[in-house]
């Protein structure tokens, strides 16, 4: 079995979600939307993982709506936005994933939305004073999008300062939450934030499923027009099962959240001191010591003839872990984050992200192989 | 156990999908997009299942593309076809499905393409004629969308003469084929269309996952925008284990299609059969003994005290049939189908839609809860 250091990209379904899951194979098939006693019990088990999901964000069930995953989510509160809420500006930064950049230069390209992109410092993060500047001069509506923590380089937003700036100016804030959802805890009778995400396969909950949180007040329409399901805020027969999985691991992730993050946060910071002890010249990205989300270490090893097939080399091994965003593997040019925060060009970077499941002899079994493959003559 | 006569709403997952999509949840958890050896076997997988369903349609696996369903399917095509292949007139019918007609009157509110609603006769049926004269009428760039089988009444489009009347005026041609996907086959090298459409459940795969037929040449744009997924074409990460579903149910369908179809068509023709013998006045709607979909039988029992509360007591003895559209299921008034085919109002349709896994039994257990419900004074 490889050792998975990849966490930040999908992660692996927990057993419980698993078992959650199975019965809605073949003993509670039917379709939600009958009425009949196939489809009663499976409506029921729709509205108890909405309810779930929305104690532990201590919001109301009516603002949960599910999506087949984070990319829907995101495009919907974008097009939302301009379409029904007449936002005339967008302010984001150069390291949201692509499911919101693009989507922003796409609705930039075809209608009179303006885009303004907050620059970043070298670990990643927006400077306030340029947001709270920018928001005092913009007239129109506006809606501020900033990811909550980077995928890529785990570095994490200040969600409730931005949040207490966007309500003072009138402005509408979302955050791309794909990677915090269930990792961190989030209120949301205190923090006013407009609308936020869910993917469940990034913590241990089946693909093709998320969902979408909407401040009860506001009423935007849906990306996917037909049915009247998700109370016509989401047509398409219900992904049952994968709802089903999501509630579960949403309750999970709660459960033991800070048992997870203590867990976690100890085989990065293990891996930090000793790539710093028994390596030179290493290179960590983002804010890694501080604002950071615990499961995400980007490092960037010194120039070296091993380098380029670092990751390769590491795979070989048995050892997962990625260059960037999994949705870009492949593209052989440094991502738009590493850009952005303009780190040496000549250093490849190797996101390493930890889950639940990970161990110190994992750990020590990276060390080992990263000290084989970049000692090798 | 119930007895399950609404599989036109969804069906239950077959073993064998059960089977294929369990290895998914933990044992091949990668991300597709990731290049290590935890995504490459993912990815293989997805590229299986495209391969099996194109070459079920006699396709090139590159015109199959994975959505979250038959209605995001659905709506990629017509915004495809309005935003990119200039679309300027689209030609429906009254009976499609919501997120046909719902996204066609969403379009022409927000742009200036114009829709054009052809008349049926009353088993459901358009008029080729009347299509061919406005075909010749129109001169703009138009789309004809005409489902396949109606999802209510059963009644089938003649798909080929359709086709072949597109080509010959330069017309687009999408059918909604979510209700015949595996029931009926297809043979895209002969049959002249230009999309069509898959949804999972219908075929005893799972919910949340469908395809998409795209012909070769037409290039239009995604729905969901973000990563690079299925070329490009549908963002976000890819709900594999519904994907592997897919494959597999689409696989079985067509192995056993006419066995399939023979024992399915055999169950109607016995309800019709004993319903016509053992009951007075009944009517059935839509073209029920000609171009029918042998899975539904939409029936209508005369004006009688017991009717309106039919299906509630079938429910109660344990039978599972629906009204309509299960996407509509609750909204108590005659659905759009089954106004447009100018039945009687005082009767109330009942739809029965059969399954692989019916039996005769199943049915005989039907024909005595009708008769003691009916007779009952």
């Amino acid at each position: 079995m490889a050792i998975y250091l990849d966490n930040a990209a999908t992660t692996c379904i927990d057993e419980a979600v698993k078992a959650a899951m199975l019965p809605y194979f073949q003993e509670h098939f039917g379709n939600p939307s009958a009425i009949h006693s196939m489809g009663r019990p499976v409506r029921a088990a729709i509205e108890k993982a909405r309810k779930t999901i929305a104690q532990h964000l201590n919001a109301s069930p009516a603002e949960i709506f599910f999506t087949s995953g984070g990319t829907e989510a995101n495009n919907t509160v974008l097009l939302g936005c301009v379409k029904d809420l007449e936002v005339q500006h967008i302010i984001t930064s150069p390291i949201e994933h692509h499911c919101i950049s693009h989507f922003v230069e796409f609705i930039c390209q075809n209608s009179n939305v303006q885009s303004h992109i907050l620059s970043i410092d070298r670990k990643g993060h927006i400077n306030l004073d340029e947001l709270a500047d920018l928001l005092g001069k913009l007239q129109e509506k506006t809606l501020v999008c900033l990811m909550h923590s980077n995928n890529e380089i785990g570095t994490m937003l200040d969600i409730e300062a931005v949040a207490h700036l966007c309500k003072e100016h009138g402005a509408l804030f979302h955050s791309d939450t794909v990677q915090t959802f269930g990792y961190y805890p989030f209120d949301l009778q205190k923090l006013p934030i407009d609308f936020m995400v869910c993917s469940a396969h990034k913590l241990h909950g089946p693909k093709g499923v998320g969902c979408l949180y909407i401040r009860g007040d506001h009423k935007i329409k849906p990306l996917l027009h037909g049915g009247s399901q998700e109370r016509n805020m989401r047509a398409g027969t219900e992904n049952v099962m994968g709802i089903v999985g999501l509630g579960k691991a949403v309750e999970l992730a709660y459960a033991k959240r800070e048992e997870n993050e203590k867990h976690i946060q100890g085989l990065k910071d293990y891996l930090i001191e000793q790539l710093t002890t028994h390596f030179e010249d290493i290179q960590f990205n983002g804010d890694y010591n501080g604002r950071s989300h615990y499961k995400v270490l980007n490092v960037s090893f010194p120039p070296n003839q091993y380098n380029q097939m670092l990751l390769f080399n590491l795979d070989v091994a048995g050892i997962c872990a990625s260059g960037g965003s999994a949705c870009s593997s492949g593209v052989n040019q440094a991502s738009h984050v590493i850009q952005a925060i303009q780190t040496d060009p000549n250093r490849t970077p190797i996101r390493f992200s930890f889950s639940k499941y990970n161990t110190k002899e994992e750990i020590d079994a990276l060390l080992a192989q990263l000290k084989e493959i970049l000692n090798r003559d």
